[in-house]
């Protein structure tokens, strides 16, 4: 049932330049050429014109179909679930996650607040001189570039947030499928373009295209009608694609979630209320997905004291019993494996369950350091993408405001305090809301809520 | 009464790195060091997180005691008078229009709704999960770096549109003021110093470097406190700056306002009920101000047909009639000379007044193209700043709409057309609508108002 073709304007098209091979459902998926990325991008350039002037409701429509086209399609789940090592049911959740975060935009297209619209009428006889009729509202950019996550096969990728909100807005999409994925990213496709015949929306508003390589995706984001970009992945790969939009002749805007480390500042009033219950639940957070989220808690800071100490030993005892999962693929479980070993190079300690099963099964670990060691050596605030944790012990107050000064920009930090604790260290605070994008009390960093009070990006 | 000094955190400093000299007031000013820019940046710093805790309504009295001061203040029209040969009433004006910024932004403040903010409540019982309560609004992103414009010494400058928002966003603000009118700055300034005192806000929440040189300007943009920028000027300017913050490792905002042509469209049912209307009040747009301003309509397209014709030969006279006016400073003149014989060099074609009474006074030009010639030279699309603008003969519609096509970004396009033409050109108007961040409709661009619903930036 697969064709293993990139998809452009809504039609599977020849002429790819090779192919490369993906674990699971196809074993060879055709690798789309510079030729394509122009025919992709020309076809969304021709589209926009005529797709921004779909009527709001037909846009929600449009939204609504592919939610219901995703929902009924029990293919996709299967072959993100061959593809990614995902379990089942969090695939299922993950689905329904998709067709909800699509409908959110259908019901912000019918609800029309977002176009900010603003209204000063005319004052013909004002003076010295009448004043116009002078309206302003936001309308659609143009063609958006999307490159789908690994982590999140369905509400990060071809038909996710990036996209649904594009289409909501009146963009064309063309997607840049993650090539970890691309029976799951087809799948989806087919979902999309059913919707597209059946609310009547212009083929060239989407296109599809698969690849593994770096200078395709730098392609799509220099390409003169892409006008802006959807980016969920690592730091080094967003920066490099930043760094194309920003030197284009007419810089585009790119919208990028990217690595981060997400902290948990552990306070002493509530280390020494709840220590035993925020080490159950960190510790599951750490491991959630093989560690496999993008609000990972990677860095766990805490003020060096009694309390700490049990809490930290605690946490020993977890994680030596830990379960060990299967990562999404090789390269990712290799790359985590590397960064087990850079940190434990570093700090000199790592606890982790001791046997392994079987290969590419990931064991979760836990490091700890002191806070000078930790600003002195920026790699142990770099993301490690997997179940892992570098423990932080702060001499005071003043140590632990130093290492939060010392953080670069983050999707989220997390605080364990009793108001007491929120009271005296309000300089924390105040410094933590300026590195994140979202701040967790007395919760933890993954899960992501779908909301309109949700912000999942950087500070 | 002037002190020719750099002010950092409120008070006057020394240690300069050389000195400038500009037309007026005083023959020379100090130039801001590499260390100026620190200590600048690093007094916003420091004051940032006491100044963003100063309630709203606190806020909005210290915009409010700006505005009153740079009312009161005669000194600093007459300086602007002085340095740029801006005629008093003008001037007089512009104070009016700056002090209205402040007071709108302190409004703005009052009322509250640009945090944006979004609240949803927990649902505690939620299946399967526990929904937590999450709230999202808009805070100040950190000390803001200010670039003043050398054409609104009072609006765009010191006390400006952009420090207004900046201070009413909770952001310190570092100005570099531009070394056109170094007087006029101090005693804005001034203005700002007094408010500060007034209002009892931290004094590290605002300073003024002075600098003609480029290296000062990256070094503001570059610095590691600076979290956003504003910015009028030229292209060129602009885009330097943008790419020194696109390239920081933490890459920053900037709010850039740059050269534009502002393309005026005179479609033939206009052209045809009122030529030499549209002929008159163009030529008033273009000459007024002596062509300084960043809306000042550069290039007027037409469909060559005789009423087409009339109408050029129309404007022709009233190019060879017009007055002469002194620019802001020699440098300006000259440039717009060196335009002139770029553009005359490339149309064979130039219409002005002949005399000259006296040194610097800037005669307007008309140019002439066709719209070929108009598209294989890139120069005939760019800002020629002063009272110029180049006439562009289309043979079609489709070769009008070619023109549109190849233009870059703008910061308005006009349209001159009775309501057959508009509907007949309804795909010129859908492209100027991605072309443009405001469209004018039977009017002209100069004049910029200040409400909510002005855009005055690009597309």
């Amino acid at each position: 049932m697969l064709t293993g073709k990139n998809v452009i304007a809504c039609e599977p098209v020849d002429s790819a330049d090779g192919r490369f091979s993906a674990s699971g459902v196809l074993a060879q998926f055709e690798e789309a050429s510079v030729d394509h990325v122009d025919q992709a991008l020309d076809a969304s350039a021709q589209a926009f014109d005529e797709y921004r002037r779909v009527p709001a409701d037909a846009r929600a429509r449009f939204l609504d179909h592919i939610a219901e086209a995703i929902e009924h399609s029990d293919d996709l789940v299967e072959a993100a679930h061959v593809e990614t090592a995902l379990p089942l049911d969090r695939l299922t959740g993950e689905r329904a996650r998709t067709a909800a975060q699509l409908r959110m935009f259908a019901n912000l297209l019918r609800e029309g607040s977002w176009a900010d619209a603003r209204i000063d009428r005319a004052i013909p006889d004002r003076k010295p001189l009448p004043k116009p009729d002078i309206r302003r509202m936001l309308i659609p950019i143009g063609p958006v570039v999307v490159f789908g996550a690994s982590n999140f096969p369905l509400a990060f990728s071809v038909a996710g947030g990036d996209t649904a909100s594009a289409f909501a807005a009146g963009c064309p999409v063309v997607v840049k499928a993650h090539p970890a994925h691309p029976a799951t990213s087809e799948l989806a496709a087919r979902a999309i373009i059913e919707a597209v015949e059946a609310a009547h929306i212009p083929r060239g508003s989407f296109s599809l295209l698969q690849s593994s390589r770096n200078e395709i995706a730098a392609a799509l984001v220099r390409h003169r009608s892409t006008k802006a970009v959807g980016f969920t992945g690592s730091q080094r790969a967003g920066r490099a694609l930043f760094d194309v939009a920003a030197s284009r002749p007419d810089p585009i805007p790119m919208y990028a979630e990217m690595g981060s480390v997400n902290p948990v500042f552990l306070l002493p009033g509530a280390v020494a209320e709840r220590g035993d219950a925020i080490a159950e639940a960190l510790k599951n957070s750490v491991t959630l997905g093989v560690g496999q989220f993008c609000t990972n808690p990677g860095v766990t800071i805490g003020i060096d004291d009694d309390r700490f100490d049990q809490f930290v030993q605690r946490m020993e005892g977890l994680f030596r019993e830990a379960g060990v999962g299967t990562m999404l693929y090789p390269a990712i479980f290799q790359s985590y494996e590397a960064g087990v070993q850079r940190l434990s190079a570093l700090t000199r300690t790592c606890v982790r369950p001791s046997s392994v099963e079987e290969e590419f099964r990931a064991r979760p670990s836990m490091f700890q350091t002191d806070a000078r060691t930790f600003m002195r050596h920026r790699e142990l605030g770099e993301e490690v993408f997997g179940p892992s944790t570098v423990v932080v012990r702060c001499g005071s107050r003043e140590e632990m405001e130093a290492v939060a000064q010392h953080l670069e920009g983050q999707l989220t930090a997390t605080i364990h305090g009793t108001p007491q604790d929120l009271a005296e260290y309000a300089s924390l605070l105040s410094t933590l809301e300026n590195k994140a994008g979202r701040l967790v009390f007395n919760g933890f960093p993954t899960g992501v809520e779908v909301c309109a009070s949700m912000q999942h990006g950087g500070p």
